[in-house]
């Protein structure tokens, strides 16, 4: 901890200090926590690439005191009560002429993540971390078997003890919305407060990833969404096409495809003097720092797209992860406004610029340069390139979906893990219902959990309103990029030759250093675009994209 | 930190607790130090090997707050109260019905390592942090500018910044050598507790990096050493012999080195899922636990030698660090002995081993065919390679020194830095004392103060004491070798046929496992070999070994 004049100790009366003063205090402690977060994620970044595979349980023991000295840190009462003063400030009247934009959203941030961290009793931590780690274990279980019924019980319990944590959360006070709704409820079915509801409960959940999302609102951008792309899957299945795609099958030498794949995080614009691209068995980008941003990839000798896919959309992270605000740096309104939004920036570059026409009219010369041997690549066109490398085809495993069809299996998770912390479902009733909504969304029939309900992690440990991050990803990433395209008019010729910094730095200027400065994605956009968030943009993008592809 | 039903809270009564108890909630404390220890090893690791350029400033911030999180446990006043209690008891009767021998060591180093931390007041501490600071940059520019009158002021400020840390700690009796020198020389000249007097601060020091080690001990065998080898050395000199060492010159690819080098780790026994081997600037090994240590060495294009010679010394140091005693791991009695111990496992393997004839049995062939282009090196034989390479050449730059030569420079430095920090002489005298003693013992006249004096960064950043360990490294290493040699009746045959691993683990067994048990290297040899610790086995070995090389 940094040791200086200004560190506040607990004896001293806030009260009588100038706001600017608490406001410096405040810093000391937050960046205090930003470091040794720091140490964290460098520490999950050895684990993923570098950790000798038997130092398994010393990494967790390491692991273990970081933690406990982090949650010491971020619950400190000194933290605490200079958090609380300034809010009784900003209760009692307007702040502004103290301290500027930046440092509001630092206060306001800070508060709320005091509070999410205190608020639910240690007691009710431990159990929940112990009955993720027995449900975790039972899903594996569950999987291999194919049998829900066999991680029922288990889900149960993490709705059961989810619930509760959320009922601290939503009388603590750090979800406004949520106590809204819950009181709307109570009074509409006519329920005192003593009643068990738990609507409103989900909100407290996509808050978590979402800061300051709506849940009402992506009800509606849900809604809108199914209704336009159930029709747009259904046509394009039944045209039942297969594009020629024989030039990206076979396999592609490991070595060659890093070669081709590892140039792409430098001409997007990252800084290989602040961060590092590495192999790991899963992609992932984490960060310690603006300055010290770790990617890793991989590459399938017989999957030559998934190595390119994974390096960019992973680079699409690290370009916001190294692109911070440096003037705020180690404080919270620098970082990432919430996991929606970093998902953009990994789309906006996996999708909306790797899939384009533009993009493989520079790159697909230099892809028949490194695999200068393979015949029918070298044959090929471009729009050939472009018909085969976007091909959609509906599937019932999440992680192989494409950009047409991934958003169904959000929504189909987003409504049944709603429903199900809100009391409309059972934790029985899931199976039978995922399995009717992949008919009515996707026109699939799923014949085994394995495949269906059981397939993703999410749930055994405990993470519930993460998955609709995915979907508002691809939203703001197609509004984003939309803005960005109106207000670089040349920008197809510029990524025709390469030159795909004028994008970076463009997305550094209005959305990286804006960091957190915004309560919500849905104020990002607003004052980026001047318009609500909408998910018609979105549908707009595909409809026209993939009516030419598949001539509808 | 690890929450569990022993840890102790600073209200407990101790004095009626058994001494089990008391000695269980130590383990608990600890261990979460030595958790905590180990991330900071492995971020140290990460930014000799892995961090990217622009993070310096940002690690720096994340290494300061995981230093004071460090302090703070390691001085933590429960940690101090249960050590103090033990020793109480300790003191008023034995505690071995209670405690076994790696147990009441854990107290012994714990409690010793706790006055350690604590005795120095913080001020104090401030001070030499930030005189070193300046040291170190001042030493630089003096380097640069060949001139030691630059850095003269600055060591001066260091010397006295020492003397004031070492006089707290002798007062609060982490040293009873110390105090015990220090009073017999008040005494013997006549002199008051008021009056200055140094005498035994130096063993002090020696104390922290070669604990339990006595000075006195040092001065013996350092005085037989300079008895012994200025005369073998003078002899070597005088000879003016130069073995054809043509092969060993020129490029050799490094790429083709690495494989070649990359193999003996795991020959000598380093398990590769417990460690890494990675490339950096400087080599070096670290371990963040047994389980996890990593290597790090480097190659030279244009010298083979560097490259074998970095790999197998780290090696050394590293089978240490994974050998340690798992019982008692991440307590203190499992860790290192000393520096000197841990020097002498990588010069066992890197002079007694690497430089004989039995391993370059087994090498010499694996070498030529690893660079089967060169023709000069496909000729040479085994003798001749012996003897090009064990060249033995005195020269000013202790980094460049030989097997032979390098204790001279090391017993220079001792010499000189106790004499100023016992006030035998004043720091402009240095430069002087250096030089004429670089010509007596290795007959060179040193020109420049770069050459000279200045060419070691130690005392520049406050670390006096640390020298010795070096020489007191050889002179552990022939007697532990001597011994082992004794014990394994075939070992040279088993090293000229690659079997590296019977002698590792035999160190194991009878060096590494032992960890802290003994309470100096001195009684670690004694335990060990039944005698006391002698240099005249190094001397020995080191006579007969060039008497047949320079035929003297």
């Amino acid at each position: 901890m940094t040791v200086s004049a200004s560190t506040p100790s607990s004896s001293t009366d806030l009260t009588t200090e100038s706001t600017r003063v608490l406001y410096d205090q405040l810093v000391v402690l937050l960046k205090d926590i930003s470091h040794i977060k720091g140490i964290s994620h460098l520490l999950g970044w050895d684990q993923m690439v570098m950790m000798p595979k038997k130092a398994q349980d010393a990494r967790a023991n390491h692991m273990s005191v970081l933690d406990a000295t982090i949650h010491g840190m971020e619950t400190s009462p000194v933290l605490g009560a200079l958090l609380e003063e300034c809010e009784r400030r900003r209760l009692g009247g307007d702040l502004s002429a103290e301290l500027n934009p930046y440092e509001l959203a630092n206060i306001r941030i800070a508060l709320k993540s005091y509070r999410q961290e205190t608020l639910v009793p240690k007691e009710l931590v431990r159990e929940l971390a112990s009955a993720t780690a027995k449900a975790n274990f039972a899903w594996k279980e569950a999987r291999e078997a194919s049998d829900f019924s066999k991680f029922a019980p288990f889900l149960e319990e993490q709705v059961k003890l989810t619930r509760q944590s959320v009922a601290y959360k939503i009388n603590g006070g750090v979800c406004e919305e949520a106590r809204k709704i819950n009181q709307k409820a109570r009074a509409a079915l006519g329920l005192s407060d003593e009643d068990e509801c738990y609507k409103g409960y989900y909100q407290v959940l996509v808050d978590i990833y979402e800061p300051g999302f709506k849940d009402d609102h992506l009800q509606v951008l849900f809604g809108d969404l199914k209704k336009d792309l159930i029709p747009l899957i259904a046509k394009i299945k039944a045209k039942n096409f297969q594009h020629e795609n024989g030039f990206l099958k076979g396999d592609f030498d490991i070595k060659r495809q890093a070669e081709f794949s590892d140039k792409f995080p430098t001409r997007m614009g990252f800084d290989m003097d602040a961060g590092r691209l590495d192999e790991a068995t899963h992609p992932f980008c984490t960060s310690a720092h603006p300055t010290d941003v770790r990617l890793a990839t991989r590459y399938a000798l017989d999957n030559f797209q998934e190595g390119i896919t994974s390096t960019i959309h992973e680079t699409g992270h690290a370009l916001y992860d190294q692109g911070l605000n440096m003037e705020y740096v180690d404080t919270p309104v620098s970082l990432p406004l919430s996991v929606g939004i970093h998902e953009s920036q990994s789309l906006l570059w996996e999708r909306l610029i790797m899939l384009s026409k533009p993009f493989w009219t520079y790159t697909l010369p230099l892809l028949k340069e490194q695999f200068a041997d393979r015949e029918n690549l070298q044959a090929v066109s471009l729009d050939q390139f472009y018909l085969a490398f976007n091909r959609v085809e509906p599937t019932l495993i999440r992680l192989e979906a494409d950009e047409v069809t991934y958003s169904m299996h959000i929504i189909l998770r987003y409504e049944i893990e709603k429903a199900l912390i809100e009391g409309d479902i059972q934790v029985a009733d899931v199976p039978a219902l995922w399995n009717a909504k992949m008919k009515e969304y996707l026109g699939l029939d799923v014949t085994e959990d394995r495949l269906g309900c059981l397939q993703d992690i999410h749930w055994s440990v405990g993470i519930m309103g993460y998955f609709p991050t995915y979907t508002l990803g691809s939203i703001y990433a197609v509004q984003i990029y939309d803005h960005a395209r109106e207000l670089i008019p040349d920008l197809d010729e510029h990524l025709a030759k390469g030159e795909f910094q004028v994008l970076k730095e463009w997305l550094n200027k209005n959305v990286h250093e804006k960091g957190s400065l915004h309560a919500s994605g849905d104020d990002l956009i607003f004052e980026l675009t001047g318009k609500p968030l909408d998910s018609s943009l979105y549908v707009k993008y595909l409809t026209k994209k993939y009516t030419s592809i598949y001539d509808l």
